[in-house]
């Protein structure tokens, strides 16, 4: 499967998906499918994204808690979760606020290898 | 109930919750209750949490995703779960990675009102 077509299945099997991006460290979407429905710049969502997640790798290697591997945040509008692939890419997935960010979380965590194969 | 009491009630009901803290915008613990089992400093994480709240705050501003409200973050040893209060405080709950975030999330969802009274 390519990466688009794996990016495709997935916001296909979580109703309320708005986006699903493949990030790199370097802030650039490798490649990312959207509905537009989010009512917000989600691109310029993930890219805001890259500077947190390295904020956030930079504190829990100060306070050794060990590797980051996931983040979810939830706002007034959306909920974004956060999948740390490897130490150069991660995958976010927004989503509306009435839809259900476990099941992502865990949809996402099963295709950690699939989709750090499709970068390589 | 003082919020100690509330804390300390709160810690208490979540297994593998290792600590609880009320901080301010300025990084400083307004009060706090730990178990000292989490193995890493849960207050200098804590303390950095501050920094990546305000990032993740300006970040959501710039694309209009509407008003912070909870960030999970989960690592190789650990969950915390942020809420935000509002404008001025958060509270941060760490947990161990098999407790259950869930529940801790919920609880701390329906004492919002009650930890920022405490605060006031």
């Amino acid at each position: 499967m390519s990466l688009r077509e794996l990016l495709e299945s997935l916001i296909g099997r979580i109703e309320g998906a708005h986006a699903i991006m493949l990030m790199g460290r370097d802030c650039i979407a490798v490649d990312e499918v959207r509905r537009d429905t989010a009512g917000f710049d989600v691109q310029a969502m993930a890219v805001e994204y890259a500077t947190v997640v390295k904020d956030i790798r930079r504190s829990i290697d100060v306070v050794g808690a060990g590797d980051l591997e996931e983040m979810t945040v939830t706002t007034a509008n959306a909920v974004m979760v956060v999948r740390i692939l490897n130490e150069e890419f991660f995958a976010v997935m927004v989503l509306s606020r009435d839809a259900n960010p476990g099941k992502a979380r865990f949809l996402l965590s099963t295709v950690v290898p699939e989709l750090i194969r499709s970068v390589e």
